[in-house]
């Protein structure tokens, strides 16, 4: 009955299409719709956070499920090992730095990854984490780490059997952290981090000034006029309009379907207006994926390099640009024209040693440059105790009220301030917080690099000028996309790999030099 | 080296997953993700006409076109026409009007059409419809539909080939009409167009009033204000905000990701207010896929029946309600205090003769209810012409000019004005405008069924009540999802298939009842 016009090859074959091509080709168009459905995945967690009506979350868990599982079978069929293992052979003699070899290896880690996991671990991994999240909302509401307990024994069992799947290694936290900084190692960071907190202790002991005064920060910071004004910071940074958006959201992130569809996202709390310090970091965010290697898009390689490398950018914009300075001596009398009633008659000096003042606080996302790293060195700590069962859950409060005493000297009144504030476990990301940390140190080298190549950085600055800095970021840092490990981008760009020093040298210099009041 | 943990099956064997299914439940297991990926194209599709970046357009395309592939190939792939024929046999004892039957019944018809057409021919009209649009955007802008014209005749002739891949037909516009009304012939439209034309020449003729004042309708309508009133008038019809969205665009349209994430949207033009019936236009295609059976939600089933019954409900919200006495002698006491200045002092008579103005004129979709059916006609006509080769595609221009006068008596002074007005053609839609009229006709099939059925549905508009009318549709239509064909839906919500004797009737006895002023 049925005049067949097409034959019906699995999709796998199918796929390639109708030309003969080279198998490096065939590889690349085997792997550009599963960038494709890695991107439209993106949009659609954007539009569930900023526009999707709350009843759709049922039809969205299906879709991306979907999404989700497609574009993991398309990548894992042997079709894909095959392409591969053949362009391996056709790159050997390929310059190992470009395009394609850097591409052939970050395929094969991939791959060799992606295969290790049963797609029946993957879904329950995803399943579980998607069930603990609206738990966790309500034990943090109701600050009931009991409540929240099971389900973060689920989410921490499924990474055990994730870990299980893999070589033995010493680390078993290496398995994890590889999802978020690839080709970095726990003792790596463990180093960077025994270095911080040797000296961000005694710092922040120096530094902690509870006396600024800081009550002009609060008051009637209208919506409306927020938004007016974290538009302006970020089209004076570089947002183009035809290819950015700015919405408002609840947890502020960036996301985006390529370099050419940037969507960031900021929350105005119409109480401070400390919105705009999101905005300009989700704008650093924005930058780098803006700024990707527009000839690599759909491939692996046309991706951010790390969650590291990403946050090195949205905290220079945010700390390093955002509270400089320079910076607010342009930008400052645009604050005061926007609200004169609330800053008409606070000076300058004032308004910056609010921003930057330093005192320790409970809540991570809240807390000032210099106490930040003992948040996520906290959290490295008793993630440490977790994967190497040294800690039982049910023990996380007790463990995380006394390092938060130690480290802080601060009580915590409630496990909502305390252990259920940030949602990453609940969703199973161990591995995860080390990233901010390493991010900012990382800021500091590159702000470093760039300062010494631009010559006027600051006076550019000064004047509202952010070219010169959005260019150099993205000839040294963004135009590498993940062709290379975070640590090999980072040394491209700045001639050495991480380093605790110059991050620690800043807050030394700019805390201690009286520049803060 | 890798030590791998899952099969490395074909995507089309591993999609079944895990459990022993029957034939049935394993089709409708196979069905639902192309359901998700086609409701995930929905919200992109909504999103670049309401959110997207311009500059994104090229990344969309990429992930539209990959969407679009891989939909088909999951559908066609011998798995599908495995499961189906095993399915058939399944249920065969079923009643032939349960859920299942119809589902096998669907799913067949769609397998055999999708299998016919070569996807390199898919692709190439998809590419060329693409291709087309910026064109006629331009040539629309200019005028010139000599810059059109090679376009079109692409476009034209991929439909040309589309037709030859399926077996001999008398009309060959029943294969492209199939593809927006299933199941409904070619001759079936020409006997009701015809016995319409007849009617609505004289009728026209008869009822057509330049001299109605409408010159109120023209004034400061500000945007802020329309927005504040379409969201009134959808609400109070019945959209709920946590499952609903109304935004503006370019040129209005519904869309969605499922019952529970309904998208609408609607073109404010601040000198006019005519947003308003944009708005309720769209409300009418939202509340269609808002009580789709819920059950169904994931397969072929559970999607709307036709353009045609589609455009029903649109235009029953629209005109039926949006355009009679009833509603506005509730609702223009409202009308009046969002535009005091302008409308303060024009009574709802003059109002309501205003909105129903009988008058020819140029464009579809600014024509009142009397001359719209002419625009479809002559739409209809010119195609049925293209189609049997019995007219040039350079000759289109004139023979649409002589169309216009000889129908409503108009000059076209250019062909924006003219056969350049729509952009149906441009993206190779052929078949598509006569669901416009089956709709409307169909509309009054539906609307005096209902108010058969709900004894005082004019007084429970009248007082603002639209809970009994949204139910009686949805138990009457919206509830049957695809599971039959258009005529079938429309015979077991009103008793009978198609007739434009109650349409016809109803402009008679609204426009000669003296009402209109």
């Amino acid at each position: 009955m049925t005049k067949r016009q097409s034959d019906s090859a699995p999709l796998t074959h199918r796929w390639l299409g109708f030309s003969a091509v080279s198998s490096l080709q065939a590889l690349k168009d085997r792997l550009a719709p599963i960038a494709d459905l890695q991107r439209v995945m993106r949009i659609l967690s954007w539009d569930q956070q900023t526009m999707m009506p709350a009843a759709g979350a049922g039809h969205r868990a299906e879709q991306m499920g979907t999404l989700q599982l497609l574009a993991h079978q398309l990548f894992i069929a042997d079709e894909t090992g095959r392409l591969l293992d053949e362009a391996t052979r056709e790159a050997e003699s390929l310059d190992p730095d470009s395009d394609d070899a850097c591409l052939i290896r970050v395929v094969r880690r991939d791959y060799d990854k992606a295969f290790r996991v049963p797609p029946e671990l993957r879904a329950e991994m995803a399943r579980a984490a998607a069930e603990a999240r609206p738990v966790w909302v309500k034990a943090k509401a109701d600050s009931d780490f009991q409540a929240f307990l099971s389900v973060l024994e689920r989410n921490v069992e499924l990474r055990f059997r994730y870990i299980e799947c893999f070589d033995h290694v010493d680390e078993p936290y290496d398995i994890l952290l590889d999802d978020f900084e690839p080709q970095t190692s726990t003792a790596e960071v463990r180093e960077i981090f025994d270095e911080l907190k040797a000296q961000l202790a005694p710092l922040i002991a120096e530094l902690r000034n509870d006396d600024v005064d800081e009550s002009f920060m609060h008051g009637d910071f209208s919506t409306e006029k927020q938004e007016a004004l974290d538009n302006s910071v970020v089209e004076l940074f570089g947002m183009r309009p035809d290819s950015w958006r700015l919405d408002p959201t609840v947890h502020p992130f960036a996301s985006g379907a390529g370099v050419d569809d940037i969507r960031i996202t900021t929350n105005y709390d119409p109480t401070t207006m400390k919105s705009l310090f999101s905005t300009m970091h989700e704008y650093g965010h924005g930058l780098y994926s803006h700024q990707l290697p527009r000839e690599l898009g759909r491939l692996p390689t046309g991706a951010p390099c790390s969650l590291g490398i990403h946050e090195s950018q949205s905290r220079l914009w945010e700390n390093l640009v955002g509270r400089s300075l320079p910076f607010w001596r342009f930008f400052y009398p645009r604050v005061q024209e926007t609200f004169p009633a609330l800053l008409g008659s606070v000076e300058l000096e004032r308004f910056f040693a609010a921003i930057n003042k330093v005192q320790p606080s409970l809540i991570r996302v809240k807390a000032d440059e210099v106490t930040y790293g003992m948040h996520v060195i906290l959290r490295f700590e008793l993630e440490q105790d977790i994967v190497n069962r040294r800690l039982a859950l049910r023990d996380l409060p007790e463990a995380w009220n006394a390092k938060m005493s130690e480290y802080l000297s601060l009580d915590v009144p409630d496990d909502a301030n305390g252990v259920l504030q940030d949602t990453h476990w609940a969703a199973g990301m161990i591995g995860y917080f080390p990233t901010y940390l390493l991010g900012t140190v990382m800021s500091v080298q590159i702000w470093e690099h760039a300062s010494d190549d631009i010559d006027d950085l600051e006076e550019q600055i000064e004047r509202g000028e952010f070219a010169a800095l959005r260019e150099w970021l993205g000839e040294r840092v963004h135009r590498y996309g993940r062709k290379f490990s975070p640590q090999e981008t980072l040394r491209r760009a700045t001639g050495s790999t991480i380093d605790a020093k110059p991050y620690l040298s800043y807050l030394n210099s700019k805390y201690r030099a009286g520049i803060i009041a």
